[in-house]
């Protein structure tokens, strides 16, 4: 904050914009620099400071260059989302938005710039490591929670990119073709949570284009869908360099331009005001989102906030021992305290624990898998590296590997993808770990088949080589400064696992559903796979996987009985009985998923519509209520542009992966009533299936019909069951030039106005 | 041809035209009725005869009800186009137009309504079996053939159905989404190519709509495209029925509506002249082109035509031997005469030998196999049918085949899919042959192993189920009335098989390209898989399939040898010798596929370019020659929308089927220029390209540059391979707002300006 005396914050946002002049309205739509919004020092409006998240406090040191890629100040490094979603745990998330809170009022922060939540369209995009899930629901509950953590201390959250930002190549012209379904179902969906449930204090656009349309310059995104639709009240800011023309945008409803420009969009508007082409009304409207920002932002701050690193680096080792899937088990783990135990892998001393790019956080500790493991081993813990940091390996290297597994009993092997692959700014090419790693893997198996692999990456690699030659594999991501501890806890059975893969990890990359649409090319990518996202298309196409969504092992096990599911207006609570049936406490993520039967639209085989994380200790059996909310069950109706709930009998689908359902139950819900309106392009099908027009349109057709003056030839059409299937698809008005039809067009337009309901 | 002397034939078209009033213009551009063009008796212009296509002439008897669905004058039923394609023989198929042709001037009809060359996008297409090829080249050169043997006739083809009607369901009104490259590239090729070689008299609008414009008004395809692009002079005719807005068709290019509106849509016409929404300029050129077509089809009628029934018959067994594909031959094809053989299922007896819809044909003649086998054999041949009519079995017909097939060494076993499944109006639900045929199979193999199954279907069928466990499979599609002779003869090797797939046979439905876009909903299908159609597809995701594109078996076999490709204004030459290593007579269809090395663009692994069928003698060896046309070699580059050839190496892959390729050959090919030019949004990257631009802004991001006064971060960041990559997609306008920045708006506008050849 400045030192000004900030007598605009006492008085109205509304009294404050009516004494600026045009100017200083112009200028408060966009930066100061980097980091911070423009003051009005002559109204005593101060500036706020905004910085990257979204997994901890990015906070340019001052004496750092021009385009902020240098230090910042130390803040809890927490699991990147990629880990943070795995835990499938939106308390868990509440708490690290509340520690992000308070590390970001310490630092004097107003706004953090996350949670990223788009959706991971393909394994390839560089910046997955920043996202949550490939599915909405996922992406949309625990988002909301981040959201929620952070905003409970009075620091403004940035939802982004919105939207349809799911690739780094070309990423800032790129124009994301995506059907209205597609679009609305799965892309839009879990902004739409988020913004309806928690009005996060800001919304950031992205680079890219939408079917044609900048985001940072599209009403219907920024106007239309976000604030008529969803009511978000706050702030839309862009992505930094987001801005193509600024007039554009500021109508479109972009109401802060960053970083700064240097005064030089600031004069546009101030002349498109001046001649005319732009109503001072929008520009009053952006200056008030501004000035409310900022209000917010400095009302809520606490000039004397701290927060207890250790504290925080406990809760980052806490949710990473949340977030680390164990893949799979053949009975190796968890270790005894006593186990022989060889640990090879650079990765196990040098941890990967963040991505690269704008989310980049200087740590206030780092912990590592080796130090951590030799903590809780009660036996000498044997190291090689067995490759280097790039993930070159050597003969060496690899000997040395080899006599560790040797001459242990189990091997603890960490390999990854390094970090020079993952980034944000462009994708990756492949889902391979570097060939290196994997001839090391061939080369310590050869010796010693009790090989735990232990993972390090932001998006998901190929198993498909290995996972069958291996008795355990540790999914651990890149889980933050607190990460080596917390696959220590994991593999020593501190802690029990209990995350769950938030994205499917393909055989193949050429069987992911963007495959042959990724990244597009002359600036545009078609999404061709449709709903089609994820596990939706696995599912659907019924392609084998190597580990399913929603898939990840406990130490111990559970079992599900006595599935209900009742209808309500709020939606379908489902209840289930979950008894952990091993002997040891565990956790267990009860995922439920719906599909209706006989569906009038297109559907994946299941969709994943509400989950609940459910602690239970040896032994212990609890009933859990999942509600799936009814907005949930919704589809895009592209025949009245609305959310349809469709009538009929829904199957949910109980269980602890997409393609592990363990019971399951039915239930009829009620439908919203959509008649879509006949026309003269209604079919001759539609008719007959609509309650007023149907008896009478089957009487014409099938017997004789005033006026026709005899034979009917369409009797004889409709008898023939083809013919009929043939002739059913017909429009009504397209009759018309057939001769000898049994209706005259005269009467078909009274027909369907009546059926309307309007006056024949 | 009516009795009318015809004075307007003899008089130009123009000088016509000018004569009629706008009634009598209004009435030109509807039918009459079903069948016939109107008349103008004032003065002296006749109407003319268009019946249905395209394997036949099907007259509708002048006694039959209304709607053209009864009787016909018989007429020769040649193969559908499903098995016309796979002969893969453009001599043959021009050798079928002209004798079509002969038959339609023998019955007094003008236009002939086919070919149609519809892709084969889904296997589920109900119409699949009118259609030739997945491959716009196939369907192309073949389509060509047809039209010019037709035509040679002087009667008219109508190119049809005119585009992207590649399903039937909702086919009145659903939009083809299609995106530009699948559109050209795929989509419109194979029209393109028929249109520019052979100028068909007419092409006949579909019904559906194309990206939301029904194609019967839609001015980009009928005139943009068709006239202006590729330079069609012949008339546009509506699929009957597919007029929409008769005012808005007749703008958009659309000449004649057929049937009959009974003069509604005429007086909408004349409405509009009145009223000045019609600029009657256009309702005269629509005029002119019907005069134009009474004026073809009159001059080159021959009122004493007449053809030979048995000779065309004849010719019809010869092109339904050259279609039929020998899928898999273990030895136990062709038969000897003396063989003990067994023929079971019905349709050896009562052949299904073309599709339900417009295009069926009352035969002259119909031959089935049982009784073609039983000449072609020197012992007894049993029988048994298996099941009925219907494909339904009984236990006492499952008997009866099982004893015949007990009692003889070698079971022939027709199987197929029932009439009802495949026609016009409707797709299949899947490609399942009959449970009743598939037990009866088990049943047959339970007893004797050596079984021929020989297929008779308008679409392909799942073959995975039993594809390993039967010696022999004979793809006998749908062949016309001499089809049973053409499958005697294959099979007992007096025509040694020689078609090929002109589709792909997948494993399962699930895994064909459309199959989550099929049929689309709500009036709209998305062509979600983009070029990706057919074997694209297949190779793309390197997905197996049970036969794959281009594949068929011979009774001998070939090598091939001493490929080389060389480039020319014309395109790639190709040579290869092939020779023909069996003791057997045989034909071989030599298939050439391109691919282009580090392609800009994105391109299926290979594609089909060109193909050559090759008579060879036993031991004969011959060099053969296929040209790449250069136009077939291009792409639609969606930056410029025009067709471009890349520049580069290219390789040639020239073999048996799309996955039996026996040689390459490479070759340099010179692109065509094509200099996207800059802009603001060009991104850094591209300028670096520029080879203007390039060396300019190099220097000002990596060293010092006048008016920056200091320190250059941008040089920093540009050493760093990884920023680099991140900051070279920034577009070079975006740069404005980021601060120290070592170039100026103004510069890059002037460079900009100079790199394009402009005046800084």
């Amino acid at each position: 904050m400045t030192d000004t005396i900030n007598t605009a914050v006492e008085t109205s946002a509304a009294d404050v914009v009516a004494d600026l002049t045009t100017e200083e309205k112009a200028s408060l739509t966009s930066g100061a620099d980097f980091w911070t919004t423009k003051s009005v020092d002559r109204v005593g409006l101060p500036s706020i400071l905004l910085t990257d998240g979204p997994h901890g406090v990015r906070l340019q040191r001052a004496d750092s260059d021009h385009l902020g890629i240098g230090d910042s100040v130390p803040a809890t490094c927490f699991p990147p989302a990629v880990a943070l979603g795995s835990s499938f745990d939106p308390e868990l998330l509440e708490r690290v938005g509340t520690a992000l809170g308070e590390e970001a009022q310490a630092e004097g922060v107003g706004v953090l710039l996350g949670p990223g939540i788009n959706i991971k369209r393909s394994p390839l995009c560089g910046r997955n490591f920043e996202y949550l899930s490939e599915d909405p629901i996922v992406s949309g509950v625990l988002g909301s929670a981040l959201v929620r953590g952070l905003q409970s201390q009075g620091v403004g959250a940035s939802l982004k990119h919105f939207a349809a930002n799911n690739q780094e190549a070309d990423r800032m012209r790129v124009s994301a073709d995506i059907d209205e379904r597609p679009l609305r179902e799965i892309y839009l969906r879990g902004f739409q949570r988020v913004v309806e449930d928690e009005q996060p204090w800001t919304v950031m656009c992205s680079y890219n284009r939408l079917n044609g349309v900048y985001t940072s310059e599209d009403p219907w995104l920024l106007t239309k869908v976000l604030r008529d639709e969803w009511g978000f009240e706050g702030l839309v800011v862009s992505d930094w360099g987001a801005v193509n023309h600024r007039v554009t945008g500021l109508v479109a409803g972009l109401d802060l331009e960053m970083p700064a420009s240097a005064g030089r969009t600031d004069a546009q508007l101030v002349a498109a005001v001046q001649d005319g082409t732009l109503d001072e009304a929008a520009l009053d409207l952006a200056a008030l989102r501004n000035v409310e920002l900022v209000q917010k932002a400095v009302r809520n701050a606490r000039a004397d906030a701290t927060y207890d690193v250790d504290t925080h680096h406990a809760l980052a080792r806490e949710v990473a021992a949340a977030s680390i899937v164990l893949l799979k088990n053949d009975g190796v783990l968890p270790l005894a305290a006593d186990a022989s135990v060889a640990v090879i892998g650079e990765l196990a001393r040098t941890p990967r624990y963040q991505g690269a790019g704008s989310s980049q956080i200087n740590p206030t500790k780092l912990d590592n898998a080796l130090d951590e493991i030799r903590v809780l081993a009660s036996t000498e813990v044997a190291f090689a590296a067995g490759y280097g940091d790039d993930g070159s390996s050597s003969d060496e290297l690899t000997a040395e590997a080899v006599a560790a597994a040797s001459a242990a009993s189990t091997v603890l092997l960490f390999l990854g993808v390094p970090a020079a692959q993952e980034s944000e700014g462009f994708d990756r090419d492949d889902l391979e770990l570097p060939a290196a790693q994997l001839e090391l893997l061939d080369a310590v198996l050869a010796v010693n088949a009790n090989v735990v692999v232990v993972l390090s990456n932001g998006g998901v690699v190929r198993l498909s080589g290995f996972a069958d030659r291996v008795p355990a594999i540790v999914e651990g991501w890149l889980l933050g400064q607190a990460g080596g501890g917390a696959v220590a806890d994991v593999l020593y059975g501190v802690v029990n696992p209990s995350g769950r893969l938030t994205e499917t990890i393909p055989v193949r990359l050429a069987d992911s559903p963007a495959y042959l649409d990724f990244p597009g090319e002359h600036s545009h990518v078609r999404y061709g796979e449709g709903l089609f996202v994820g596990y939706r298309w696995y599912d659907a196409r019924d392609l084998e996987v190597t580990y399913p969504f929603g898939h990840g092992l406990s130490y111990t096990s559970f079992e599900y009985a006595d599935a209900a599911a009742t209808a309500s207006a709020e939606g379908i609570a489902v209840r289930v009985t979950v008894t952990n049936t091993g002997d040891r406490d565990g956790a267990e993520i009860v995922q439920v998923y719906s599909s209706v039967e006989g569906s009038s639209v297109v559907r994946a085989p299941r969709e994943l519509k509400g989950f609940a994380k459910v602690a239970l200790a040896a032994g212990e059996s609890r009933e859990v209520e999942v509600l799936l909310r009814r907005k949930d069950l919704a589809h895009w109706d592209t025949r009245v542009d609305e959310w349809v709930v469709e009538g009929g009998t829904y199957t949910v689908s109980i269980g602890s992966s997409s393609r592990d359902i363990r019971t399951t139950a039915t239930v009829g819900v009620e439908g919203d009533a959509v008649q879509a309106p006949l026309s003269m392009n209604s079919s001759i099908g539609e008719l007959i299936a609509h309650p007023v027009a149907g008896p009478i349109i089957m009487q014409a057709f099938t017997g004789g019909v005033e006026g026709d003056g005899g034979a009917n030839p369409a009797g004889a059409i409709m008898a023939d069951p083809s013919m009929f299937k043939m002739m059913a698809s017909f429009p009504i008005g397209r009759l018309a030039s057939f001769p000898g039809m049994p209706v005259t067009m005269d009467q078909v337009e009274r027909l369907i106005a009546a059926s309307n309901g309007q006056d024949a």
